[in-house]
């Protein structure tokens, strides 16, 4: 029989007669322990009968098959008790119980002790692991961009401001500015996976004030087009990787299929979309933005009648888009731009920069935005720049949807909304 | 002859009677366009004649070698213009007239527009692609900490607050108390590589109020010799797979070696430091911290008689160390500690972590701390905790000294210190 170690909580504590069975909760799933009364040295008998659950142990003992039924059961040899869990706890980790999500997030390191919502953080990590392995198959530069800015990066709305030696600062809401900078300092292909930040007074269920944004930005692009193209290989890649890795792992705790999505994605003019949410009945702005309602239906639309859980919306209003959107020459109305909508949410927004220093100019000021703060940005494109194009994502956002996730906040570890700044 | 794409930043004009020649620096190298005046399109050559240093440019044509000497040239077969430069340049990229720090950095997109500049970049990207390949073998846990506290992390100095929806936010120094959150959630090994924000208004080669923390955290160690012994494994891994796919560029480019370091790393306790320091004449604080320029005293010493680049300074006082930081039973002056230095500069301060919930709390307020700030923090290790134990490690650091350079400001894309919020 092979010696094994076990590491980690006490799950369950049963005691059956002469049989005591201590489930633990490891790095890498569950463990019984079998202990029998009579048999074991009653040093150790005493040292299991102290424990509570939650406790924090390591055993090592043999391990072998159940007399009766599926699986293992651990004998142990020896045990040593790091920590014993003060009594009653605060929540259950295991979600027997139901706690409502104010306590669980209070008590998250109780509410992470479960196997299951490891799975989710092991899932994230490979998502971020695989995309990166994709990028640097395609050449990319990694890039690390100031959170702490000297101008409100766009316009002012929701941004976080705080003091710094004397003077304002401000927290990014997206790198933009800045991967649009590594793209004029010559290189050619960026990326950047980090935090941001908004002052968003939202509780939803796709909101938080501090989350991880992934993006990307490729010079030399000769449309927006080409930015799509890229966004779906590499999704399409990312999610083959996990459903082969983590599919079966993922059915079988949480309950949903990976599906890995068919490229191209389909894609839908704005004009379009408009159209199908006003045949489905709900309020439209013909200009807008798509509420989310709105943004369900195209989902349902994409699902039904095109079969993609995926579905690319462009050519949105420049009305609606940052000035930095280039426009066609002859429809200054109209952006080169898309949303990326998955299973009915946006997940990305991308577009074509404009990249000629007197127009980036002239939508800046048709914005009404104040031209002193922009002008270290706009010099970015004085010197010599290349037409370029990229998107932001929300990777928390996939990963909910993919693991059929209900809020954004479970699948991030610590999350942040206005209410919350503890743990 | 092949047809190639060429594009990117004119770096130089050269007129030469009937021959023109161009040199453009791409997102791989240089490439030079060889222009013949006589047999060239009249309108290409307009094109041509109209551009000015960093410019940007897409050439097709056909690549042959130099009639004489090495390299090749591109004849032009169509060229097109995205954006004529500005005159004159506010900087010069590639260095030929030296610029103060000032100027590079607030023109910083002109002064990375250098070969030699985006080889740090591409060698920065590959340390953390291959840092995350070692880690993801190990099967680590990929975290993304909160950067929005509800309290300073340890104690308050040099922290950055900011108003947070009518209450008071701080941004992280650290993910400290978040990665060791992790550990109690039941994740055995985890890893983040993030920003953190430092109100340090020290202006020195070494410092930024932002900047990359790479950090680890390990359960179940048996002692801090099992962080130190991860750390040289990583470190030694990374650096020979770097050696291996950069070492010739950056020898020829950056003008030095890259240097794999043998393992196990030398250690030295704190106590025989000061001695070292105080036979070479320095002044030192028994007790205290390594200044600076003991730190490179110790360098010197562990190159010249350790054959080492790296040394470990163990056993740190507990009064210069954190609260958190376990203490011997027997020992309560000294601490299960370390510090990791690379050519005289300290990238790492690591720590086998107190997990007793009394002895951790008692720690706190032996050290003055505000315990009611910091109860979500203790509340971790109450209801079962590992021992455990991990490392902060200044990627920026390492990068600058592996590469030769001088400041970390070089090697960090877009640097912030007390004085500097743009770009």
């Amino acid at each position: 029989m092979p010696e094994v170690e076990v590491r980690g909580f006490v799950e369950e504590i049963r005691d059956l007669g002469g049989l005591k069975f201590v489930q633990v909760l490891t790095g890498g799933g569950h463990k019984q322990i079998t202990i029998n009364k009579n048999s074991i040295d009653p040093k150790m008998l005493k040292d299991f009968d102290s424990l509570t659950r939650q406790s924090c142990i390591r055993v090592i003992g043999e391990e072998k098959p159940m007399p009766k039924g599926n699986g293992t059961e651990v004998i142990p040899k020896s045990l040593e008790v790091f920590t014993i869990a003060a009594t009653p706890l605060p929540l259950e980790p295991t979600g027997k119980t139901p706690a409502d999500p104010d306590t669980r997030f209070r008590w998250r390191f109780l509410d992470l002790r479960d196997e299951k919502k490891h799975l989710i953080f092991r899932v994230a990590t490979d998502f971020e692991k695989m995309t990166r392995d994709y990028f640097a198959k395609q050449d990319m530069i990694e890039i690390h961009t100031p959170k702490l800015l000297g101008a409100a990066s766009e316009g002012g709305a929701e941004v976080f401001s705080l003091p710094y030696f004397g003077r304002e600062a401000y927290l990014a809401q997206s790198p933009q500015f800045y991967k649009q900078m590594a793209i004029c300092s010559g290189m050619e292909k960026v990326f950047e996976i980090a935090p941001v930040f908004r002052a968003d007074p939202s509780f939803t269920y796709r909101h938080v004030t501090e989350f991880i944004s992934l993006d990307v930005e490729l010079g030399y692009i000769k449309s927006y087009k080409d930015v799509m193209k890229f966004e779906e290989k590499w999704l399409r890649y990312v999610i083959a990787k996990l459903e082969k890795k983590w599919g079966n792992e993922v059915k079988q705790k949480l309950g949903v299929g990976i599906e890995v999505p068919k490229t191209p994605f389909p894609k839908i003019k704005i004009t379009q979309a408009y159209d199908i949410i006003e045949q489905a009945g709900l309020p439209v702005e013909r200009g807008g933005d798509l509420s989310s309602d709105g943004e369900k239906e195209i989902g349902k639309y994409a699902k039904e009648k095109l079969n993609s859980d995926f579905v690319f919306i462009t050519d949105y209003p420049s009305t609606v888009r940052p000035f930095y959107h280039m426009r066609p020459e002859r429809n200054q109305k109209t952006t080169y731009s898309y949303d990326l909508l998955y299973k009915g949410l946006e997940i990305t927004t991308g577009a074509q920069r404009e990249h000629r220093h007197d127009k980036l100019k002239a939508q800046a000021v048709e914005k009404g935005l104040q031209i002193h703060n922009l002008e270290f940005y706009l010099d970015f494109f004085k010197y010599g720049a290349p037409p370029h194009g990229g998107f932001g994502f929300g990777a928390a956002r996939i990963i909910m949807l993919l693991l059929g996730q209900k809020n954004v906040k479970e699948v991030s570890f610590v999350p942040r909304d206005p209410k919350t700044l503890f743990p």
